[in-house]
């Protein structure tokens, strides 16, 4: 946390002195940093298939050297990592602009997770889905998107796995499944 | 305009009455409809480069007999068809927590635009880019991404038509260049 | 509408040149010409005690030469001056940060209003009431707040009433009930 | 923190249930614990003089058994409580659509603050003047509004006390000066 706080101070001075120049390769590694040390992930959903693909995904992403396989949902292991969904129903967010942010905020207010995975719909009705990788702040670390379900019709999990694994690889975290 | 306050009004009565079943064949077709027949476009950026990537493409979307060679920048012609710059600095939303869309608010709130492009950082430092394509009271049509520049090394321009092309595509709108 | 786009520029073009001194009187002037000359005012909320309470404010407000008692609800007068309620729930509003302000983008974006009155929660719950008057594009013309309930006691009605009266009168509009 | 999530949660599930009837006691005093214990407290301004007014009257409000004279400026004392500027500039708020909680927000995400208090414009240009109390994820926790300085002439640090003593107020917290 206390690294991203700096990082994003850094980069305000940078505008305020009109000498930003694109993003620095630190920036992408303290944000790889914080999502790879996260101890309490929390996922924006209360679907249970939505939740095992993104959980299996993270876990792979976590840095940790515990059997994956051990970790079960909601609960510590010797890592003291969780990785757990929302136990609070989200579909009012679709009454905002921007659903998928809404998710993630609802998140970010209700539990102390330091990394969110919020997914959802982008805009208004008919604009396609974003996904977006959150920390315990709110502050967006990268996400990804996808068409709507009428543009390209794939099940939804492998939407999510597709949207997960692009916003990953976006800052330079690829998985391999 | 009205159109698109009625799909967004009948996609959040589905969402109340818990019966919004996914995005339907009429809310990409009213968000094409607005695109195309849009008359004031406003690129928010004052970067004539950026912008006339921008421009090129959007004039091969609109509803229009006209040659599209005979739209000059910034001025009027027989369709009354409009697409302009910014004509105020956006560096100020670098200090947002969504850049992109803050430099389309920026379009929303000093322009009658009816349609906007906006792009900008995604989040925080290091996020990557986001392009927005928004209505003329800020509502999310469609959108696209790129990694940050240092994942993916490409001209800022090349980048820029590959955003907009895609945020086109997935609303089923396709560009020939 | 036009007016306060170029209220909005040229208080952004002040900003930037580090020239801005405080508001101007154009400023105010331009907000209430926008209040008193609106057609077509929404108020978020569909319970009729409150929206009873705006009503007979906002008409008192409204620049026109007719007879207010013959405005029926929602209905069109000679001056072509609607007023009238959301007919959508805005419940869910209370799931956001900042649920007033939610409400009345739930207005903006559901509606063709030029004016609209959103009230309900600042922020977090037991923060207390917001009451906001806001332009078509969702634009914040001024506003005003309650204490929580439990701090003061009053009548929801006997709140409201107070609120928009304060709001109003905080840009110069004054009102005798 | 953590007793936050939990009010923010449950009034979340009260309002899915329809069951949630308006502000409880315990909302109140978790507000007003959270404020009394805040340990670094950031002023989102640049403002030496507007700084001062605001310290005087937070260090009234603490839960500390210290000499509040002995409380210098951004040090630390026996009790780790640091009060202390935004040292970097927070004008670009300006360009944004509220720009007292963009401030805010800047704050939020450039400090590790457990306690933000911004003050800034409401809205558009003229729409006067609207001071926060957020919690260190951004949450609003209370505020205040002042008429634009055309309506009421009152000196700058005036209004600031008036607003904190009356956010303060208006959940319960009395401060005599």
């Amino acid at each position: 946390m206390e690294k991203i706080n700096k990082i994003v101070k850094n980069s305000y001075v940078q505008s305020l002195e009109n000498c930003r120049n694109g993003d620095r390769i630190e920036e992408i590694e303290a944000i790889q940093n914080l999502i790879k040390n996260s101890k309490k992930i929390v996922v924006a959903t209360s679907n249970g298939k939505k939740f095992k693909v993104v959980k299996n995904i993270i876990l792979k992403v976590l840095d940790t050297h515990t059997n994956h396989n051990t970790i079960s949902n909601c609960k510590n292991n010797q890592n003291n990592i969780i990785i757990e969904m929302l136990d609070i129903c989200t579909n009012s967010a679709d009454l905002t602009r921007m659903p998928a942010l809404t998710k993630g905020m609802i998140a970010v207010d209700t539990t102390n997770a330091d990394l969110i995975i919020a997914r959802g719909r982008l805009g208004v009705a008919g604009s396609g889905s974003l996904l977006l990788i959150m920390d315990g702040k709110g502050r967006i670390l990268t996400g990804a998107m996808s068409p709507s379900s009428i543009i390209h019709n794939k099940s939804i999990e492998h939407k999510i796995e597709f949207e997960l694994l692009k916003a990953l690889e976006k800052i330079g975290i690829m998985v391999e499944l």
